[in-house]
C-alpha cells in the first residue's frame, strides 16, 4: 500500500457538520496492520436513502443486502470496511453482512435493514466479521459530527489519497448541504457507481426523489469514468438525506424548487468521480475524451468510453507520445456508427486530422507541449450527428502493473 | 523495435515451396533503416483465394482495395510492406495502393485487381508508394521459391520473433501443402484477423468454397485470441490456393474429401494465432481461458473474453499472484448469464472456488507452481448449460507499457 501519493492529487477539503450526521473510524484490525478499517455513521430518525450499485453479476455479499435494504427508504446507520470486500464468500459472507447490520442496529436503536453495509478490498477471502462486530461498540460511542477526514482516509484500499467533496444550495430560503466521501484506484468502470461513495445532506427529501435525482446524477459523473474498464464486484454509492434542514416542503416531483440543490448535488458527485479517477493507480495524467457529432449521446458515450479503455490510447499519452492514430483505431473499434472521412481529432484543442486524414501543415509542437502536461484533452468529432459525450480517464503506466502484479502479496 | 525475444517464442519451422508461390523481400527503406521491409509473391495463374478482414470503421486504405479485389475470387500476386499502415491517409492513401497494384500487375502481366495488398505499421502518416514502386521490379526478378523466412521476417513491426506455420494433408491420394506467414504483436483483439497472415496452399479448390472454409477456421483460431483488447484498422487474413496439385476433382459443396485438409488447415491457422499470443507485447506467458457451461457457445466466449482483456487478471497472472478474485469480478462484469452461487474457476486444474464460495481446504501451493510457469491454464464454470469456449492471451506486463509508450519515437 507504500505507493507514492498521486501527483494528480487534490487536497481535501474542509468538510463542515452536516446536522443528522455523526461519523467516526477505528483500528478493526480486518486486513490493514495500523491504520483505521472500519467507519461508522449514525443517521438521524426520518433519514432517507438512495443507491445505486455495480451491474456486476457476481457482486458481494454487502451489495445484496443493501439492495433489499434500500426497499425501505429508510436509514439510521451505514458500516463500512476496507481490506475485505466480502465477495464470493457463500452462506457466510451473507451471514457476516447481517451480523454486522444486527450489531450496529442494536447500538443505534433501529431495525437491521435500516443499516447500510459496504465492504472493499480482497475478494474471495472470508471477513472476519468478529473483528468488526467486537470494534463496533467503542467506534459508536466515538461518533462525531467532525469525523469526516477520518472516515475518508479509513476507507482506502490502494488509495493513494482521502476523497471529499462539498457544496451548498439554497432550497427555498434555506441553506442546505451535501458532502461526500469516496475511495477508488483501480477496478473502475462504468455502468455503476465505480466504488463506494456516501454522500449525505440535511435536505428533507422523499426517498423516491432521492433515488430519481442520484440515478440522473450518476449518469454523467460516477457512469463517465473509467481506470481500467474493469468492473468492481463491490462498487456502492449511497446518498442519505438526513431531514434536519427547515426547508419548505418539496414536493414529490421536486420541480423548480429543487434547481440549486440539483446544480450542488451533481456538481459533488462529479467532483468525487474525478477524484476517483485522479487517483487512478499509478495515473500520472488526467484525460478528458469529449466526443461530438455522433448519431447519438449514447453512441457518442460508446466512442468515448472505447478510446479511454484502449491499452494503447492509455499507453500513448503515459509516454507523452501524440499518437492520434491510436485515437482512429479506438473510434473504430467502438462498433458505433463512425465514418473515416468524416473523422476529426484534436488534442489540446489543436485539430490534427480532419476528414480522413492529416490537417495540411498540422504542427505536432503545440500538441506535444499540451501532452507534456497533468491534464490531457482529446476530442473526436464523427461528423454524423449532435451526440455529444465526456468521459475521464487517466494514463496507463509502469506503476499500474507495480500495483496489480502484487495487490495481495 | 529492439526489444528482446519473447520467452514464449518458437523456432521458425522449415517451409518447403508449394508449387505456384514465389516470394521474397526487400529494403524498401520505407521506414525502417537496415532491413526488409517490402515482400511481393507472386501466384500462378488460376490462384484462387479468399480473406477475412478487420472490423474496425476506420479500416486501412489496403482493406478497401483488398475488399473489392476479393470479388473476383482470383490472385496474381501480393504486395506487403512494414513499417507503414496506410490508415487514414485519405484519398493519397488510396491511391497509393491503387499506384502498388499497378505496378505488381505490371511486372506479373494481370490485372491489377488480381493484385492483393496489406500494410503494417504506423497509422496517419503518408506511405511513401514511390519507394515500394521503386523497388518492385528488382525485387520481382529475385522472387523465388524459397522466400518463405525472408518474407516472414520482413512483415514483423514490434514482433520479436517471425511466424509460420506448415501442414500437409491428402485431398484424395494427393498430399498437398498448406503453409502460412503472419505478424501480430500489439493492436490484438478478435472479431477479425487481428494482425496479417498470409496461407497459401497448392489446393485447387473455387474460392467460395475457400472462403467458407477460411471463415469457419478464422472463429476457432484468430477470433480466439486477444492481446490487448484493441482492434487493429489492417487486420487481414488472406488464402491463396494456386490449384497446382494433381488430386481429384473437389466437389464446389466441399464434402468429405476435404476432411483432412480441413484439419490441417484449421490447424495452421490455430498455429499462426497461437503464434500472434507467444509474441504479444510484453508477454511473458501464455494463457489459455477455458469456460464450460454457459448457456450458449457465445456466451461462454463473451465470458472468456471478458475475462482474458481484463487488465487485473492480467497482471495478477504477471505477478504470478493466484488472485481468482479477480476472475470471479471478469465473468462478473461480462454481463452475459452467470450466477454468482454456481460459478467455480480453476487455475491448472485446480478447482479453487466452487459455488459461490473458496473450496473448503483449498490449498494454494500447486497453484502457486503452475502459475510461476510459462502457460497458465484457466478454467470457469459457470454450471448454467451446455457452451463451452476457449480463448488465449498473454499477461499485461512492464514491457507493454515500454513497448507502447514509445512506438513512434
Amino acid at each position: 500500500m507504500a505507493h507514492a501519493v498521486s501527483p494528480l492529487a487534490q487536497p481535501l477539503p474542509d468538510l463542515p457538520p452536516i446536522a443528522g450526521v455523526r461519523l467516526g473510524a477505528t483500528a478493526a484490525g480486518i486486513r490493514y496492520v495500523g491504520r483505521d478499517d472500519l467507519v461508522m455513521v449514525e443517521l438521524a430518525p426520518g433519514t432517507t436513502v438512495a443507491g445505486v450499485f455495480t451491474t456486476n453479476r457476481c457482486p458481494g455479499a454487502p451489495i445484496d443486502w443493501c439492495r433489499s435494504a434500500l426497499k425501505g427508504g429508510k436509514a439510521r446507520a451505514l458500516v463500512v470496511n476496507a481490506g475485505n470486500a466480502n465477495v464470493f464468500t457463500g452462506r457466510a459472507g451473507a451471514d457476516a453482512v447481517r451480523q454486522s447490520a444486527e450489531a450496529a442496529a442494536e447500538l443505534v436503536g433501529c431495525r437491521s435493514r435500516e443499516v447500510f453495509i459496504a465492504s472493499t478490498g480482497v475478494i474471495g477471502q472470508p471477513l472476519p466479521v468478529e473483528k468488526i462486530t467486537a470494534a463496533l461498540p467503542s467506534l459508536h460511542a466515538s461518533l462525531a459530527e467532525d469525523g469526516w477526514e477520518r472516515a475518508a482516509r479509513a476507507i482506502m484500499t490502494t488509495d493513494t489519497f482521502p476523497k471529499a467533496a462539498t457544496r451548498t444550495a439554497r432550497i427555498g430560503e434555506t441553506e442546505v448541504r451535501i458532502s461526500g466521501i469516496a475511495k477508488g484506484s483501480g477496478m473502475i468502470a462504468p455502468d455503476m457507481a465505480t466504488m463506494l461513495a456516501f454522500v449525505f445532506t440535511d435536505a428533507k427529501l422523499p426517498a423516491p426523489l432521492l433515488q430519481r435525482l442520484l440515478t440522473k446524477g450518476v449518469a454523467t459523473s460516477f457512469n463517465c469514468i473509467t481506470v481500467d474498464s474493469d468492473t468492481s464486484t463491490s462498487d456502492t454509492l449511497l446518498l442519505f438525506a438526513t431531514g434536519t434542514a427547515k426547508h419548505p416542503r418539496v414536493p414529490p416531483e421536486g420541480g423548480p424548487i429543487l434547481r440549486g440543490f440539483r446544480t450542488a448535488l451533481d456538481a459533488v458527485l462529479h467532483e468525487l468521480a474525478l477524484l476517483v479517477v485522479r487517483d487512478g493507480e499509478g495515473a500520472q495524467k488526467l484525460i478528458k475524451v469529449s466526443v461530438s457529432g455522433a448519431v447519438s449521446a449514447t453512441s457518442a458515450r460508446r466512442v468515448a468510453l472505447s478510446i479511454a479503455n484502449s491499452p494503447l490510447v492509455k499507453t500513448a499519452i503515459a509516454g507523452e507520445d501524440a499518437n492520434w492514430g491510436r485515437i482512429v483505431m479506438a473510434v473504430g473499434k467502438a462498433g458505433e456508427p463512425a465514418d473515416r472521412d468524416r473523422l476529426g481529432v484534436a488534442i489540446g484543442g489543436v485539430w490534427m486530422a480532419r476528414n480522413g486524414t492529416v490537417v495540411e501543415g498540422y504542427d505536432e509542437a503545440p500538441v506535444v507541449a499540451h501532452i507534456k502536461g497533468r491534464e490531457v484533452d482529446i476530442a473526436v468529432d464523427l461528423g454524423l450527428g449532435r451526440g455529444a459525450a465526456t468521459v475521464w480517464t487517466c494514463d496507463l503506466t509502469h506503476a499500474y502493473i507495480d500495483i496489480n502484479g502484487s495487490y495481495r502479496s
